[in-house]
């Protein structure tokens, strides 16, 4: 086998598709005929700015990471899955031996390497290897399609489930309503919370996402002229807490803040609407200095912890929350294009709607020769 | 009775002794005669600026509450202690039937009331009334001092132990060298850790730091003119990681930081040397508006927790400490005033040394009629 | 008010209505008039043994602690109920301020005061006083009945939330199809189980815990004459493993094992069928001396929790449940008595079934001149 | 290399040296010559029984698993080591795939391949390969035995940290004065248990626990003719109560039991003697069934653990341990002898002790050719 069209970034603005060589699989890898892969926020950011924080592409680098596809060879030690599984597949291997991989956090692996984070090559390509434990076999009633949701739905089902231990009857706010944030609704909705309040500064999303997972919306007020952003953050707090009849402490209060969004204003208030004793979860990538409240973090004992990617049981519980029709995702992939459009997909979401005026919340790019109405 | 002098702040810089009531006991209180008064950082916060974040002095109010005395009266339903009983006083009361309360987190008690935290009168007063299971009988090996510093010494309990979990062998950076974090340090070494590192900006407290508890110092470079906390802390960070050989993964890395200093660049810098999933624990009161490198913080799926005060088993297991010797509390106390001189004894505190140049670590104030010598 | 007639057992399989005084309500304390009061099994053993394991009837005691009822006098330090509201009646007063209230675990609080707990009254009156945090008024879709209801599911929310921390997507057992029972695998469902078994030898409970909440059920083969306990654990294991395509690990392990029968067989059954690594929670009252295999528990590394009745937040989460419609508790009341005829419904709680061979569930009585149709 | 001289079960109670081929190592592993490996209870048990538990001796065996080395070989993929460098042996490799491994937890990797547990061959040998990871270089400050001690040392660290979790001030009682046993006591001391309850049967092994770590020491009475095991071990706690001031709460309760003995009667004991609330741990092997009494586990909400082995962080958590000098390995090491003698030293472990009457603690056998002074 040769020919394994891929989608390469070889600087900023600058992406065609090329052939790359088949890759080659190791006794416990699989190689998978990819299918389906959606497009994240990140592969956008890698596209229009050559970097994310530290991750810099410095060489020609394949993109996608959100992926599903079918097994098509595997490797003389692979038992969980067998040539034409249909597999959704966590772009990450791990080293399996560092303190972080052996105590069940291989998240913060030093060796990670990660689909389309540089230098490794992405997903967007006719084939991928991967180890065969990260190939999960798709249950019968989810589509490819599904299979690479499963990719930022494991990104939520980690901020909310693993990291921060929503339980049932608890109470959640959610700023930012693109897809890792409303799949955070969805999953803190399959969870049993009892409030899930969306946050977002276009009243379409907050729209969408009312009629998705969430329970109540806000949508802030305008930044004054000259006011400063921690100002205007607690002003937008104390908005919030009115409209919503939020309180400290109690069956009103706020048991689980997550921000999606990576806005500065939106990290700020987050953190003074927490509850005292309640926890922030940072899942949104933005900028390195954040300016918070940390005397109010010290006087509530708020817990603000840092989500990155996915862990140990994430995927799996991913799987299987779509499987039991506890999370909807069909209804997030607004936008469906061919391997050969990979440009014009890029191009609508980083507008943020196509030009139909159709806002979009996830693009599906299909696999080379893959018809994008075969989900 | 009715002669109970006090020491009363009545507006910013103003302070005089005045009578008081003696307080009246409810069945489950005691009434304890305060022998020794350690001088905390908010008293003398209180007594500059009037107010400590959202707490504001609004009418006069007693300062003081690292106390330990003796009982002088107990409530009809009291047990666990009687009349003479030399105690430490745990001096913040909570409702006992809030969710905060029940669920083992008294510190957040929204109702809690704390000698010294406006409107309650501290305990700079010859009497002090408070719940029984808050006075903590002294073992025989401590004095009324030591009691008195229980106070502070849990505030470092329930920010390395109960909070940052600290473990044997975990490495360990305190930044800034006050009571509250040699305290620190002193608990991190009970409880086993392999290194603790000690940052401030004195050279003088670097040494003290190192002679009573920890295995390393760190002296800060200066902040270049021009330059930017931000950027300061970055470089901060890159020299502290050398000089003493930090990494970020495996066993020269940081388990847990604490930040005892309240400065905005010993935050920043903490954030940056923890390592990847490491903790950073917030326990010095310093400004609302902090700059912290969020990115960084979701990267290293770090743990940034506030920790206020101390909660359930924090007294016991700080009596047990100094009792069982792992903790060393006499030294730190620097300077000891009689009630009378209550105003010197803060006026050195302001300044950081006494007259004769010697640095102030704890100022101590025994009880109206106390002996200074009397420990 | 004076008029308090109450349920009295005055020795084994001796009862009768006494007028008794009306309680006095301290500050912090309400009264409640008792509308529905539920029969537990261990009111039952009461009855028929005067004791449970230590707890020993050793002078005439009021039954009942499954109660709902009507504030009708609060005292005056009370906020967070007044004289007409509508509540469910938590009857475990603490102490508030041992080691165990203080750490958030206040149901080994040693010195509880539980009603119908010798020598502790209980609810089976018209007038019972506890403290105002212990009434919790119930939300407009609850009935009283609901609210009686309250004590049995915070005993399951406990056990299966507090303590065996279901999370979503796991595999659960439950041996034994008793009020507990039920409620356990209701909870189970509320919380996101993907299985739930139900084990009990009566076909008619399996097949009504079917229709309720479990996805599947196993009735345990006969014991073979002579065949010892342990010997038809093991077979019976061995039956349930293969009956249900139990594996020790992965996907179709059990996750989560409930003992809510208290039987022999049943305890040493679910030791050897939680999956290793596994959680074991004892909920049912039983014997004293169990043969469990040590050894599996050993090389499982199962862990094995006692479950004592309920503690901070099973309450809450319990009416919770209910009133967001996840747990269905209305199916489970199978009899009503009037006060009047409270042996009559001990008499057919005793006997499992009713004189026209409706099986029991649950029996509820209604408080003195109370209509049983009054739900 | 083809000498591979290795100590082999052939039978119950038949062993002989053989020559067995040297291992081939892969690219991530190391072969150690293995110079030091104690005997442990399970080593003679296999040797006596054929059998432990569920593992049985079906074809010949390597016997040993206490061992420590010198790297002979690496793979190479290997970094952390290199030839010549002294490593104790962790001897269990694990799939570090399956959700167990994944999660943190590969002591219950159902794929487990541990040494001298069947069909694996032991370290019993000139050479032995593993998992270049679980070789862990020596400090300095360690010799060879002591490496060859992390094994056993690391089943008291996981049992009495990881698993037990003990903390600072907390008491521990241990039943079994053998080197687990004190190894738990060792961990216990140095994690700052205030207090350490050795109990055993045999007077001289109290009095050197005691010596060791422990701060009292526990003599059973002797059971009764006719007693049951029950009411024995009712009457020992009973006994133990009275004479060491136990209680059920607060601070003379006991936090952690560990069990060490395997024996019936320790563990019905040790259930009884925990504190509401406390932690029991079986970490010493011992009948399938054992008769423990569930209620009151149910009452105090007792948590009882199986520990098996050791997990991630245990190995470098005792290598720090001996290496800071809180644990004492050395004084444990009774007996010594050369590889040639190797049976006699499994002789005089049966026995208890040597033929001068000296006990057995632990014994330990050198690798071929390797002098028993070489520690």
């Amino acid at each position: 086998m040769s020919d394994n069209p891929s989608f390469v970034l070889k600087g900023i603005l600058d992406v065609e598709i090329q052939q790359k060589p088949v890759p080659e699989i190791d006794a416990n890898e699989v190689l998978v005929e990819v299918k389906k892969t959606g497009i994240c926020g990140t592969d956008v950011h890698f596209l229009v700015h050559g970097r994310v924080g530290d991750f810099i592409v410095e060489k020609p680098m394949v993109l996608g990471h959100e992926s599903a596809g079918v097994v098509s060879k595997v490797g003389p030690s692979v038992t969980n899955v067998k040539v034409g599984d249909r597999v959704a597949m966590e772009p990450a291997a791990t080293c399996r031996k560092c303190e972080a991989c052996k105590e069940g956090r291989y998240q913060i692996c030093p060796d990670i390497v990660c689909a389309a984070t540089p230098p490794t090559d992405g997903t967007l390509a006719r084939y991928y290897r991967l180890p065969s434990d990260l190939a999960y076999p798709l249950p019968p009633n989810l589509s490819l399609e599904d299979g690479a949701m499963m990719e930022p739905l494991s990104v939520a089902v980690h901020a909310v489930s693993s990291l921060g231990a929503l339980r049932s009857n608890q109470s959640v706010a959610v700023f930012g309503c693109g897809p890792v944030g409303l799949l955070c609704m969805a999953v803190a909705k399959a969870l049993g919370a009892s409030r899930i309040i969306a946050v977002d500064i276009i009243p379409d999303r907050l729209e969408f996402a009312k009629a998705y997972a969430a329970t109540d919306t806000f949508l802030p007020p305008s930044m004054d002229k000259g006011e400063s952003e921690v100002a205007f953050s607690m002003r937008n707090a104390q908005a919030m807490k009115e409209k919503l009849g939020i309180t400290g402490h109690g069956p009103r209060a706020i048991d689980l803040v997550l921000d999606a969004s990576g806005a500065d204003v939106a990290i700020q208030t987050g953190i003074l609407i927490a509850k005292s004793g309640g926890t922030f979860v940072q899942v949104g990538i933005g900028n390195s200095d954040i300016t918070i409240d940390m005397f109010a973090v010290l006087c509530k004992e708020l817990v603000v912890r840092g989500s990155f990617r996915y862990g140990p049981g994430d995927y799996p519980l991913a799987i299987a929350l779509v499987a039991s029709g506890k999370v909807d995702i069909k209804s997030l992939v607004s936008h469906r294009f061919p391997f050969t459009q990979a440009c014009e997909a890029f191009e609508i979401t980083r507008n943020g709607k196509s030009p139909d005026g159709k806002g979009v919340i996830k693009v599906m790019i299909s696999g080379p020769d893959v018809d994008i109405n075969e989900v």
